[in-house]
């Protein structure tokens, strides 16, 4: 009996694949018929798969049936707070910072008291074409629960 | 001589006022004429004001020229750990925790090695009518800035 | 124009208020006609009140308007970590410590990949007697909401 | 001579066990017949188990000695704080944070000053369907302890 | 209406009217009947004292009733972490660092699993001559609870 | 060459053969003729052991020279945080929290200043009968160290 | 008899006189004939300044005696974490976090094996002009100090 | 299928093979063309490679493709807490510590409201000779980039 | 009633009129007949002082009754972290960072196991003339303590 | 191409030889001519040692190559705070809790606004014979530095 391999030494192997095979994660999307923002955080563990999705990607892969099995595991979810420090996944933390307490108060005044749900919830990514630049626009949306005894 | 007035002093009479006359955060920002996120973060101490802007708002408000010096100083940005705490607030972090990396991904794959610049950056929250519940819809919106030695 | 009191300062006079007259918080809940753990989390600032229910709370407790313009404003939720080690407290985020895992694989196991809302919420507590001393029974009740991209 | 397995190198493969052979953690329980909360959390190593309930656990998932021993050790107990961080495993850590103190005032008024035991104590979940979604019902059941010197 | 005296300004005015009078804690305690240490923790902030017992400490140092109130009321427990470092109370925290895994493993084997109760609880000190330089002796005295579900 | 056996490697070792050959702490203190505190302390890697007292161990549970050469070493003394939140040592932590203040008052009081010290310092655990349940009795007992310049 | 000014109030003073007057950082440094980093780390509290100095700070912005006695005092330098996080200033701690390591490998290629003295130091900003944007320029400019025994 | 080589591993192979083949990080930078911070942070795992300048480092150094691979790779930058101690990169740090309000008035007073980017953005080093001993000279330069909604 | 006034305010207070007066350190200490590390030390808050010594520190410095009790009183020792970083006194911790290990190598080797107290200790400071710059030059001074069970 | 040992890895080697050997940190040091807590300390990690140093003590502790390469090798300083907590290194931490901020003061007093070098710096220890017990000291000798803009 082995241990079920771990979310993160899957997720090395899927990146070391995708890499070598000159694959997107966009493209990996595509092949499984799913939001790519959803794909890329199952396949680096956020997520647990389905068993086809997780035959798939191995398909597509090349990778072995020990990865499939992890995929398809249900996660811990989180990520490690050094990682939250790159500067990449920073800037998301710096504007919850600084926006944070502004969205709070608005989602109350629009909504009344209650929260954006993160699981009942879905995120995207766009390129958006700037002149001045082009832009990342990233969307929230999640449904409002509102404080129910 | 006495101290300019805390940003956080502000706020909390910004917010007394707000609801004792019963004025929406949006209607703020209507008077002003700017995006409403921006005006309620800057209310909450994350952004100075023009002098215009900051005697608008205390007209608006009857607030003293204290209010008004206060809300046009230059902030230090950023929300005590605590706050980031609060429910509404953290569903937020936790979906950064979730797919703060998936992003990073996708960024890296779209756009390059880079980020979404926080400062050349707009926020905007919406409701989107959904017959299973309405849903908080918030869009991060800032300019790639690419690692550019 | 002077600040809205604070939460924490409105709890303090509602705890001495209370005191003084000799009022259980199961009274005042009574009086309120509202669950005993919502109304004492509520006086304790974790959630706003209806101008009514203010209003009653400091008719019954002889406090002033500034209380109950207080008690009606919407909180920032939490509890500082300090208070969290009170023995009372702590034996709560010990099983949580111990269970917090199991409790997780039995969610998935019954409902799938989800959590317990707790927005959609509620909590009570019960005393069971039982004849080798008395127990605290304290449920936690949420509806249960599944990853849903 | 090898040291004892580790509790969680054990729960890695009682895990990747009950997975494999397609068995429920309320099957194991039953098996045990013991509850389903205890048995998850000794199999995650939170609780030593008897020689009989290792023997048993081991002999339903084909797994050897080494872990049957690991099982029966004594274990420290807790859990990383990364682990409850995870959404699932959080919602009951912010209940707290929102309740805790609601809840300390309520079994002081109720039972006097003391606590409820995390020792005595049993916890059970319970899915009850309900129309507008089912919900996850847990129930902590501690015996009171004064303080008593 | 004014707030309960907090326990920590309670404790502070004790303290002054303990060292003004040039009382000490035992004679303190001796006036109240009750051992010492118990006396000393309650005057401090952790532990209710009954009216009888408030008021009698207040007689005796000439305190007011605000401060009888006070020590009436609900403490939260617990000792900020600056504190627990002062020398003389580290000593006790590295003793544990160093001996406290000992502890739990002789606990297991006299007594099960199982741990030394901290409510059902009493403490002492005593001064033990000896001619190689007295001696501090601190008894832990509580019982033993067996996990028991 | 190879590097001295850690402290927590023999400890593993020491206690696997413990378990395995069926002795209890106290059977291992009687061969060696020390307090058993002290034993199981030492041990479990937190005081170095004479040459005699460690080939006295290894012997009595089978184990090399490697793991005599470890015991023989000289530690570095403490226990990792986690640690010290398991229930049955966390008791202790919580009682320091709830007491120490009191303990310094009443050492400053009968002594004058100074501290126990932690250095020439035993401890010792006792079960003492009690109708109400049998109680865990540990004894700090510490030379007193005045401040002295 | 009162304590001195804490340096964080005659900061304040300074700035809101600073604000008020319409002077620059720049002005009062020319006034001083000193750097202008100095001066303004200086008026912020991270300095001492000389008795003239001091004096003509406050000639210059109209601020009393006991601001200067607080200027001219020894400060306990440093500043809290919460500040670090303000985006202006957090980028430089970022730059630090990704280049860190580097910097140190090459202070030891060039210079053998020690540091930039932090005391022995100075910083200077400028501006310089692009035509894809202006440039914020800070050198850091201390002494090297070797490891020598 | 192997994981890519981490950008840690792979640091630490260079750092031996610049060491064992007595070349200097200039020099290696010299090979490359590129600037010497840059390149000594690439190296160290903060910046990604090109597959040419992976491909020259690892023939210059004689490291094989695994290592080239891993230099190519997109990296999660900085720097465990624990190496930002080291006392030359410490120094930096505290520089900031003391100066960074400073620079942040200063870049305020002189751009506007904004930063100074560390993603447009290079740092050079530089030894300038001086009579009382020659001088580390680190230049932080980076766009600069105004709050612009 | 009053509180005693608190360890902080006393050095406060102390601190100005020593300033206000042109006294050193030394030349109280000098008053005193007492070291002077030991003397600041006391009058910043870290030991009491006597009757006596109390009184002479106020004659000298016209400070009132109300501060000699503070200085009288038992203080809790130690200094906040954010003090520990100010760079004078952190050139000391990193002092310990870098050579901790080594002192307890040595210690260890030239007495056996045990500690230097920090109790039973004196501390000195001195200036060394040195043409190369003068020296700070600062024993610590403690009595051998070996573990003694 | 192997990675360059860690020195924690060659301490730990050259520990393990240097007990086996029956060798002392002084003698080790009187072989290479160098003071002894210098030494130590490099062999514990802390500083570079020159190829003829680390080629004597290896020759004279049979270590072979790799561990002199380690030795040569520029360290990262610093010690991992749980190793601060073990008690014979946190009597000095401890120590400068209580005293820093008097060194300080007396710093600033007999050299002006400055500190001591921690880089142009030694350290020693020694054992004075005391009747009353045996006394270690340690020296800090650090070169002053002032702030010199």
């Amino acid at each position: 009996m082995t241990p079920i391999m771990s979310k993160s030494d899957a997720a090395d192997l899927v990146v070391a694949a995708r890499v070598r095979k000159g694959l997107t994660w966009a493209q990996i999307a595509d092949q499984l018929g799913a939001p790519v923002v959803w794909v890329t955080a199952a396949l680096l563990g956020q997520h647990p798969m389905t068993p086809e999705q997780a035959q798939t990607v191995c398909g597509l892969l090349d990778l072995d049936d020990a990865v499939a099995e992890s995929l398809r595991s249900q996660p811990a979810r989180g990520t490690e707070p050094a990682i939250m420090n790159d500067p990449t996944i920073y800037r998301f933390v710096e504007a919850l910072s600084v926006y944070g307490p502004a969205l709070k108060e608005l989602i109350h005044e629009e909504f009344g008291d209650g929260i954006m749900s993160a699981i009942n919830f879905k995120i995207d990514i766009a390129r958006r074409p700037d002149p001045d630049g082009d832009r990342v626009v990233v969307t929230f949306d999640g449904k409002f629960l509102d404080y129910r005894w």
